[in-house]
């Protein structure tokens, strides 16, 4: 492999995040990785051409739909060529050679956090420090270079960094996982496409929502996700999130032409391959 | 009015939070307000009988749902026995006869903060603070006592607790509107009703979603508004919530009714009757 060939891609959180771990996933080993502060650096880098592919996080089974991404994937114009389902596990991650007794202070992602609540129950004398990020908060607990502190994040992060895993599968709950979206400025090859999602508003008449459904129903095409979002401006009106089984060259793609000479707006944010895994973990 | 008729109600936050102001708007005057500091502790209230009923944001008209809600709707067995719609309006609020120019730290709940960004643009040197309720930081900032505080809140903040409104309207979307739900132990009476909320679980068919909106289509019985969250447990399955428009003796309860027999799970979370503004703000 050399560098010339790898692909760009911006995410949130430093190397060893889980997002760059969803990007190794769809995307193999060809990667570089511009890691970015937050969710709206991601879509700029990629709006702007800093980064030719951005990954970021669109719903978690335990917690629901990143809401603010949803939003985000509406207003900006970049389009869905990928996507993959991470299983999210959390290892407590230390100094080399520290026991797990040493540890009063543990850092990570506040979600991370809330998704490991028994581990700190079971150690009260621990405290939870909120940090920006998961991986960044094994590399600042690397640096800090105290043996009585600890990180929550991906056996990925501590292998990167050199930090030690000194529990794995720390997370509450064994159904935690993340569904990542990868994202392009140009749209995917339709060819390979099993999966579309579009966002659509409706006009405000009874019976429009079960109207735009039925055209998908009437050729059996098949939906894996609704999600509503308010209307700025609109007050009690909502912009629907579909996504939509089946190559957009067969019935799915029918259902589609069909909703949008119905639908008051609609964008399609993009067709690619559904769940890709290419290294499940 | 003497005390022996009025009617115990929970909110999350001090006198004179918004959610004081929606119980005010569905029920006048006859109430005697029992705050609480978090949302679980509004439900624990109306569960274990402390407060007779409750009140809770659900809905905001820029932000969205109010997804820890909805779940809490569905784990607890309260009934929603009414709702209301209130423009969410923001005052600079600081001790009687401060200028504004004074001002050097204003408190708020981070909601709050986000909904008034344009004020702390305009006043840069401001310093913007964080607390758990919108009236709760107009009572601490009054017992502070100092000229340089100020706190964000409803004008009923300021009136209530002794305040001075320094400016009106400080919020940056005049389309700011939240739904509040009211929640009683017992369901609430039927034939006044107007809309039914719902939340139900499909067996992961095709065409499940389009089948069960089917029920409300056919008799014209129109729904305004639909929500998903995630089950536990079974990742990418999800609980859908519905308002459904109607007296449920009429039509809508037919179709609820078919709705059951068809449905995994359906649990009906209360009828009541729809956005009674008993005073408009």
């Amino acid at each position: 492999m050399n560098a010339g060939s790898r692909l760009s891609v911006a995410v949130q959180g430093e190397a060893g995040s889980f997002s760059h771990q969803a990007a190794l996933e769809i995307l193999g080993e060809r990667l570089a990785l511009i890691p970015q502060r937050s969710f709206d650096a991601v879509f700029d880098a990629v709006t702007d051409g800093a980064a030719e592919q951005g990954v970021v996080p669109i719903e978690n089974s335990l917690t629901g739909s990143i809401h603010e991404n949803y939003d985000r994937l509406s207003e900006r114009g970049l389009n869905i060529v990928g996507e993959t389902q991470l299983r999210v596990r959390h290892c407590l991650i230390g100094l080399p050679g520290v026991g797990i007794d040493e540890i009063q202070r543990v850092a990570s992602h506040p979600v991370a956090l809330a998704q490991c609540r028994r581990f700190f129950a079971q150690h009260p004398a621990v405290e939870a420090v909120a940090a920006y990020d998961t991986a960044g908060s094994v590399i600042e607990m690397l640096r800090a270079g105290k043996r009585s502190h600890a990180a929550l994040a991906s056996r990925l992060a501590a292998t990167l960094h050199g930090g030690e895993v000194l529990l794995e599968g720390v997370e509450d709950d064994p159904q935690n996982f993340t569904r990542f979206l990868l994202m392009a400025r140009e749209s995917g090859p339709v060819e390979r496409a099993t999966k579309t999602s579009i966002v659509f508003t409706l006009d405000n008449v009874p019976g429009a929502l079960f109207k735009a459904l039925e055209v998908f129903a009437r050729r059996g095409v098949d939906l894996s996700k609704i999600e509503s979002r308010p209307l700025r401006g609109r007050p009690w009106e909502y912009a629907f999130y579909l996504d939509v089984l089946g190559n957009p060259h067969g019935a799915a793609g029918e259902a589609l032409s069909e909703l949008q000479r119905g639908a008051a707006e609609l964008r399609v944010l993009g067709s690619y391959p559904e769940g890709l895994k290419k290294r499940p973990t």
